[in-house]
């Protein structure tokens, strides 16, 4: 194997910082998802960019597969080797370089996962608000441009990440973008390196745009007898300018699951969860505003979370749902979808998407970030019925078309990995094989994560 | 000459759309700042995406340089046809396509202007509020990511083009994005193409984020004794996380410059100009906090705008500022600069170019976007005077170099164009050969607006 002839020399730049042992590739092999394990050949603890370059250098002169590990919390497969070679374990470039409160800006490493940043953040009245449930590494996050529940008022790994030092695929190492809020000078490399899943460029530094920790937070849950109203409730926040720092819709089957996980005692019905982060003023006024809409599209059960300790009950349940949903069927895995629809087409996406898991028979929770027009099915499947795989399989492929049909995208927030490689001619036509001109001039070896986005052998 | 193989084809698809007269020539062949005119072979006005592809298929068959024109006003020389070629008016592609309110979204032609597309949304409560002072096309805003007064709250093109329809050099029409508000589904061809001066792709359709109509707005202008006072009043004003949305410096220069042109009192000081949006009680909120800080920083001379009318003419006279200051100097042109800089530095980089101005004994107005830490010099220069030219580039470059030393960029929202592509090599080190790399994957006999970003021969 390729991998045999450069391993002697990772071995001298690494030491002990190189296995090739089963318990580590197997280790990195997996994902949180339904994808079958594929154990790379060998894993890498790099320490710094200079050797983070070397060992790419060393990979590129044998064509040997480089693939970044952060957190190992992707939902599709984003950091599975499926081509083998060598995964690197950013467990040890996970320092806070520079916090720089002025600018609320800060330098980071990307092995370092986004509680750490923000337990760092603490007592400098910032913090990093993109929170896409899982404690992600930032690196991840970036690569897959995530987002989550506070998108809709943050915006998403995009829109923070404002510069970022990455190693190419001969082992160069680049700096994109600068500490400056905006420019226009020449392409976006920063944007263009963020959610490309790696296949590009390894990231070795970020820096991230921080928000002020909000003067006052308030949060509620309120429920609603039919999933519809509570989709309208959000379309008219949304509409109505209210400026909401999440807005989360979980339907009568989540609530279910929080039930049974966490011990609360929910009503089984559709609910949103909502939060508003300002002065104390706006922060009411907000919440006003948004009650007065609740009330009108007949949403009852209201609950606030004012207390610190609440929300963060709150949000830890919220951040919960894929385990409380998957032990809604033990020993289940999930098929979770990701489509992201314009905010007018929202109920009606839910509502197919309703029917078509009724069709099929399956439990499969729908729960989103709906602000943005953002939901997950989370279907469950019995991990050893390849016929029951298929039919959720189905009911995704039904809803990669039903987000291109609305005008929406197959994936709001957890990327294309392996799930999603087969849809990207759908969602792209001819831009995918402008991807792939844009791979082919920056990666020609194809070593940088082989077998994602871009076209080619479909894993 | 290359475009005389092309021009019967041209003409026989175009007609009287395509002229190689003079003064059709020169009208597209000059821009709004000091670069010499540079008159394309011939000019043609598409009036259909399957039309403008076809035209790109001609010249791109005889390797004749294609080079977009919007409203002629970008500050960089962006739409001048350096090398020769063919410029494509827009002007008969500037239809809104459709406004989709409950999405929040509007589909436009790139040709466009923004107030155009801000008469047409009056009524639908909606907006569209990247400012960039001059009336200019939105196609070109887009190329050039441009941004100006608003985008401290707002963002800038980059955050504002959601989608778009771009003709590739070969003729391919692909469709970026979608209508959701975010996606993870592979590379950012969006925001690759946004802000790159048409050197990848043409854009014919553009899909733009609009916002609410503020229910309620407020603005007011104030005076400090000292320029430094002004700037730190910014810097505490954003880090206090005030709401602004827009947050304007002039000098003392520039506060002359608008009494002469608009006939206004204001005391010859350095000024802030600010405006709020929002809830009527989320503005008086905020206005108070900024004038809590402003009081505190010795700041005076506080004049409110309430009415409509009075903040049209304060805007119109900020919009105005450029020829204003023009007039400071009769019959002079401008070296216009455009650094952006990490906050904490805005007020020793302001400090270090007055002080350089000085020294050079130029009239220097300076102004700037300075909520995102962007400003402008505007050195007046004797047309006739080559000495004089050559003082305001030296100014500029120390610019340049002073953002760099502070971790910021060259150009916050004017662009490369002709001014600043010989700096990019400063500013972006290898990072610009992969900007190459990617030219010359996309558009490989390098047609479209060649001589623009990418490294080459210096026009």
């Amino acid at each position: 194997m390729a991998i045999d002839t450069v391993l002697p020399a990772l071995s001298a730049l690494l030491g002990d910082r190189l296995s090739t042992s089963r318990g580590d590739r197997d280790q990195h092999g997996h994902s949180e998802s339904y994808f079958p394990p594929t154990p790379p050949e060998a894993v890498a603890w790099p320490e710094t960019t200079a050797e983070l370059a070397e060992i790419v250098q060393i990979c590129a002169s044998a064509g040997v597969p480089v693939v970044p590990w952060g957190a190992g919390t992707s939902l599709e497969g984003q950091a599975q080797a499926t081509q083998g070679g060598l995964v690197l374990d950013m467990a040890r470039m996970a320092q806070v370089l520079e916090v720089l409160p002025e600018d609320m800006l800060v330098r980071v490493q990307p092995g370092i996962t986004r509680e750490a940043l923000n337990a760092h953040l603490r007592d400098t009245g910032l913090f990093f608000p993109i929170d896409p449930g899982a404690n992600a590494s930032i690196g991840g996050m970036a690569a897959t441009r995530a987002s989550g529940t506070t998108a809709v008022k943050y915006g998403t790994m995009r829109d923070n990440v404002l510069a970022a030092e990455v190693v190419l695929a001969d082992g160069r190492v680049i700096r994109t973008g600068s500490g400056a809020r905006k420019s226009s000078a020449g392409y976006d490399l920063t944007g263009l390196f963020v959610g490309a899943e790696a296949t590009l460029g390894i990231f070795t530094e970020l820096t991230l745009r921080l928000h002020g920790q909000p003067e006052a937070v308030t949060a509620a849950v309120c429920a609603f007898d039919d999933f519809a109203r509570a989709v309208e409730t959000v379309i008219a926040t949304i509409q109505m300018g209210i400026d909401v720092a999440r807005i989360e819709f979980v339907d009568e089957a989540t609530a279910a699951a929080f039930n049974a996980a966490a011990g609360t005692d929910l009503p089984e019905l559709p609910h949103l969860m909502v939060e508003f982060h300002g002065t104390p003023a706006a922060v009411k006024e907000q919440a006003e505003r948004f009650g007065e809409i609740v009330a009108e599209m007949g949403g009852a059960h209201f609950a606030w979370a004012e207390r610190p300790e609440d929300r963060t009950k709150l949000w830890k349940m919220r951040h919960g749902a894929y385990p409380a949903c998957l032990a809604l069927r033990p020993g289940s895995m999930a098929v979770v979808t990701d489509i992201c629809v314009p905010i007018s087409h929202l109920a009606e996406a839910v509502a197919e998407t309703r029917a078509d898991i009724a069709e099929q028979g399956l439990i499969g929770p729908i729960l989103g970030h709906v602000g943005d027009g953002n939901f997950h099915a989370i279907l469950l499947v019995d991990r050893d019925d390849p016929e029951e795989l298929s039919r959720a399989k189905w009911i995704a492929a039904r809803l990669a078309a039903r987000a291109h049909r609305f005008g929406g995208t197959m994936t709001g927030e957890h990327g294309v990995g392996i799930g999603k490689r087969a849809l990207m001619a759908d969602e792209h036509g001819q831009g995918w094989q402008v991807m792939a001109a844009i791979k082919q001039a920056l990666d020609p070896k194809n070593i940088l994560n082989p077998g994602k986005i871009v076209p080619g052998d479909l894993a």
